[in-house]
């Protein structure tokens, strides 16, 4: 009684996991992705800070733990500086000291990231954009997804971010989040069974990874939607991931890596002053948008050049000493420079805010006598993050392109509301200027939101996004008052970028990786057919029979001796369906291992007609695909595109008049979309 | 010369306007929406006004404008109210007269709202929502796109908003910016002729129309993307919808109807005691969720049971009486209670206002010794809206349910923040409050933000959308350090309504008429095929030709006597391919003309073989559509909706092995899978 009760409870226990299986991965994706990017953010902060110096009172402290519970006026005693924790008193030994621990330290980190990946999970590289845009268009790539690929880009965003390297973590928090998601949904059968169940759900954790990388829940929907293209997939995706985004920052938000309670990461401070806007700040609104464009376009072009080069050179033998290299150079660059020293996230922060007696001065950024020294400076290091960003993306280390963006963007902002504030200065009485408060004490210009503007027209040039883009830019700073401004910049800068070239850096990754991805642009033809594209059915492989059938023996010798993923079956002339070469593969081998010395000459058919339904005949037909299409020959290429994208077909048979044409793949589609992308193919891996 | 030179710039004029035909539509829609929706807010609340009193200089000014200029402590003597115009001394002659002219303006405006549309465009009724996301799912109805249409929806708009009654704005400006964009794209043929590109503009139009009407660009776009399906059809129309939004927000805010040169209509205030909220205060919340879940889904129900009365009713025939009379049932009581009195955008922005002693109290709503009273007022005030506004949604009048239901939300969330305040002051020290302030002068409740979460969970019950609703609500409020808990409580009402029926209002008034629309859910067969579905080629009226064609009289015949929208070509028992009749039509005209007596006789073929190529057979080959679908009868139900969804085709054929087994049109699918709507076609109009 007591098993069959058991029983009982086991059912309806594994009745519920079934039928709430994909909620619960959901749920499961949204708080541990929440959680792994709290204790990231937590991570890197901690390595962070052991590049400066360390808490006297407990190693594992980070600077600003170390200093809590202070009254504001109070100096912070417990953090030690290298140098003052082992007693150097002289200036320059200390300076040197502290440059030394900075810069080996960076490289450290950055090399044992490099090791990690290297050695244990080549797929943990990168962004992992690109790889589930492919994914999520149903390229299956199982690897990319393990719980080792998991671990390592986790612990090697840690030691990347930390090293000082210009890199951000939003994009590889996407893929840890895809991985979490992979890892969890092998615990629960019908999603992990089903291909179009796991990418949905990939699609939702990804949204996940969004939201707690920038602490933006809407803005992690709106990126599923814009950028991995999971319109495709109807509204339910949208409303998984919406639920799975608010999880996760509800998870973040309990966490409370930064001890804040907010989910705002650079707060843009809101006064009566910033909140108006004139009309005369669009001109160099409008100029910033521009620069934007030209310079994301530029950094596409630099970085997919680089990523060409190092595949070509001798770098590609060596990753991990690049990696060492580089890292090298660019924590020697970034002492130099005192805007590039910090963590890109806290240069960002203080590049939003504006400036107020209140607070401290930010590396003398407010320091009204040094303006053109600033923007000097500001220029210099958005130029050297450039440069830097573009080698430092493609290294063998998990690296994100927003932050850096971003960086980039609000540096050459802050640049320019810079000399606007100067020039309003200089000229009060300017016509330009009419519509500022008449007293020159009063602020008219706020270059904080002038790096807003620049971030997002960087971004808008780097990434081509569009909604989200701003949908996470207010999420980020809270500006929801220059909602307009903003939105008005990133269109600017996609129309000045898309002029350069329509793609994204992540579409020119993906095309240089040759991942099956298509683009969801529109194709037009010039009065092409399917026929003008199709393999045509003389090159093909086939299963053919005739009136008599075909026996096993046919079939199992074309299975030995072809690779290809299936293979159309005719009757006669007459097509018939298509078949995958694996479900052959799986019918034929206890057929032919039952009767090993007639079974190979045994009847079969595809066709099965109701006359011939005698015993001896095997009937083959439930293996045929149901879900092929076969298209007429004369279809516009223009619609079989169409096709191929919205249905996301592998392949397309094509006929004329009930008789086998050819036949459509995939790859021939994207090679067809993709044939004007720079660089296609360059890094491709692998035939598929 | 002269003439040569005006020639080529004319051709120049015409090259750069039919490149450009698309983008200077979009542009022009943008601008003319901002500025119809300004000047729409600027003539609703002088007629509002109206109602109430006069300005002593001028007529034509509203209270505001009427008393602007004053300073602060000054009482405002040019604005009169009727019984000071009037010079009425007495309280209660006063109040007659008051309510007089408040009841008999309000009816008249309601009536001649009626009339007009009664008279002069019949599809000005309602929202038009429903229509749009038919027409952007391929429904073709130009007659609800026309001039006319504009013209009275605008007009009548404007007074049936003033007019008291219980509706609001936003869907009929989407329709008004929708018959914009239709007008101005006559001016470019090559956006007129086809049909395709018309739907895309369309869908760009729609998103600024709700741009305009929330102040909200971004919600306008998502609004777009969730709510419209526009998703289907790629991400340029996102892009072009982007671009509208913005241009349409510009002119709104450059026209700047309510004189505060900001979009954000309901400002929230943003004080340090708001911007954080409590984990205890998710049990409210929660409730607020349910609750909205719940309600939203009993309006919609009430709603559509009252359209399916009213059509079946004697009220069917006297459309203008019933909304006279329903306008004065709705003043009468309205004038009673004191918050159904004021407009509600009105009363919306002061119930989702903090109190402030700084600022006066919105009819005693702020009063701490009248809780209870406030409480029992609003929950009366969010029941009769419910009723009226289920009432009103189907008039024949322009009317919206988005601010109706934003105000029965804000209600019910204003009385649930009161009494969580109320029990916060009366028990300050359960375990519940422990994270409030300690001190209990210090607020720690805020009501005016339980009404946003109550709006939130109201409007998701009804329009079962997620991320507009969320991103519209926070562009209205500017609450952005409260996206999760408004986040939180859209999904729930989500999670609740779908309990009592998966369909939002929209999609209820789209199934209710029997428009062509297919939701965008994903429709699973039971192992049912396309067979299933298929009209039999038995049933099927085909054009039929042997191996020596057909004569012109015998098509001629069948296009005669058949109005089908096409027919299936077959050559013997082969399918050759489908030709829609008005094709047929247009080339059979001039073809039977030319030779009165023998043109009948004359042999045409559609499967043009090269052996039969002489003169005397008219090839009519180039009329069969190339896009149209051949599908084999196996194909998987499923597949077969997911396919009509995703490429909007308008039939496909089936096939097997060549042969025409029978057709399928979206109607088959329609009704297929809206067969479990309640109240499907209750309303339809006609036969499609």
């Amino acid at each position: 009684r007591v098993l069959a009760s058991q029983r009982g409870f086991h059912g309806l226990l594994s009745l519920v996991l079934d039928s709430c299986g994909m909620w619960l991965v959901i749920i499961l994706t949204g708080l541990g992705t929440g959680v792994a990017g709290a204790w990231l953010d937590i991570l890197v902060r901690w390595l962070g800070d052991l590049k400066e110096g360390r808490c006297t009172y407990g190693f594992f402290y980070n600077q600003v733990t170390c200093c809590s519970g202070l009254d504001p006026g109070e100096v912070c005693n417990q953090w030690q500086t290298w140098s003052e924790h082992f007693n150097i008193k002289l200036v320059f030994a200390q300076s040197i000291l502290q440059s030394f621990i900075y810069i080996t330290l960076g490289i450290t980190f950055a090399g044992s990231a490099a090791v990690l990946v290297q050695t244990y999970a080549p797929y943990a590289f990168h962004t992992g954009i690109p790889e589930i845009k492919a994914i999520l268009s149903g390229y299956v790539l199982d690897a990319f997804l393990s719980p080792w690929t998991l671990l390592i880009k986790a612990l090697g965003l840690a030691l990347a971010v930390a090293s000082g390297l210009s890199l951000g973590k939003e994009g590889p928090l996407v893929h840890v989040s895809c991985c979490m998601a992979f890892l969890f949904s092998k615990m629960f059968k019908q999603v992990y069974g089903n291909e179009a169940r796991k990418r949905r759900l990939l699609a939702a954790a990804a949204v996940a990874g969004v939201s707690v990388a920038f602490g933006s829940p809407l803005g992690g929907v709106l990126f599923g939607l814009e950028e991995l293209d999971t319109f495709s997939s109807g509204t339910d995706v949208m409303w998984r991931g919406f639920v799975t985004s608010v999880i996760a920052a509800m998870a973040l938000q309990y966490v409370d890596p930064f001890g804040t309670s907010k989910l705002v990461l650079f707060q843009v401070q809101i006064s009566e002053v910033t909140t108006v806007w004139r009309a005369f700040e669009l001109i160099p609104w409008l100029f910033l948008a521009i620069l934007g464009g030209v310079l994301g376009s530029l950094m596409i072009k630099l970085n997919a050049a680089a990523a060409v080069y190092r595949r070509s050179s001798i770098l590609h033998q060596w990753p991990v000493f690049e990696v060492v290299g580089f890292s090298a150079l660019t924590a020697a660059v970034s002492y130099l420079v005192v805007f590039l020293r910090a963590q890109s996230s806290e240069l960002v922060a203080n590049l939003f805010l504006e400036c107020d007696a209140s607070r401290g001065d930010y590396h003398g950024l407010c320091n009204p006598t040094a303006t053109w020294a600033n923007v000097f400076l500001l220029i210099l290091t958005a130029a050297t993050k450039l440069a830097l960003t573009a080698w430092t993306f493609g290294m063998m280390i998990p690296a994100g392109i927003f932050l850096p963006t971003i960086a980039i963007g609000a540096c050459l902002g802050r640049a320019v509301g810079l000399i606007t504030q100067g020039l309003h200065h200089a000229y009060p009485k300017a016509w330009m200027f009419s519509s500022c408060p008449p007293e020159p004490t009063v602020p008219c210009v706020s270059p904080g939101f002038y790096a807003v503007i620049g971030a997002s027209a960087m971004l808008g040039g780097v990434t081509r996004m569009t909604v989200s883009l701003v949908v996470i830019l207010f999420e980020l700073t809270g500006a929801l008052s220059h909602v307009l401004p903003i939105m008005i910049s990133v269109m600017v800068s996609k129309w000045v970028g898309d002029y350069f070239g329509k793609e994204g850096i992540y579409s020119i990754w993906i095309a240089m990786r040759e991942y099956p991805w298509l683009p969801p642009n529109e194709f037009r033809d010039r009065g092409e057919t399917a026929m003008n594209i199709m393999k045509p059915a003389a090159d093909l492989v086939v299963l053919r029979e005739d009136a008599h059938g075909c026996t096993l023996q046919d079939i199992d010798q074309v299975v030995r001796t072809y690779r290809f993923h299936g293979f159309p079956v005719l009757f006669g002339d007459e097509l018939v369906g298509y078949v995958t070469r694996d479900r052959l593969k799986t019918t034929l081998a206890p057929l032919l291992a039952e009767d090993a010395t007639s079974g190979a000459q045994r009847k079969c058919t595809f066709a099965a007609r109701p006359t011939e339904s005698n015993a001896a005949v095997i009937d083959l037909s439930p293996l045929l695909e149901e879900s092929v299409l076969h298209l007429r020959k004369e279809m516009p290429l223009e619609l079989v595109v169409s096709m191929v994208q919205k249905l996301n077909l592998r392949h397309v048979l094509v006929s004329e008049r009930g008789k086998l044409a050819g036949i459509i793949t995939k790859t021939d589609i994207v090679r067809l979309v993709t044939a004007d992308f720079p660089y296609t193919a360059a890094l491709s891996e692998r035939q598929w």
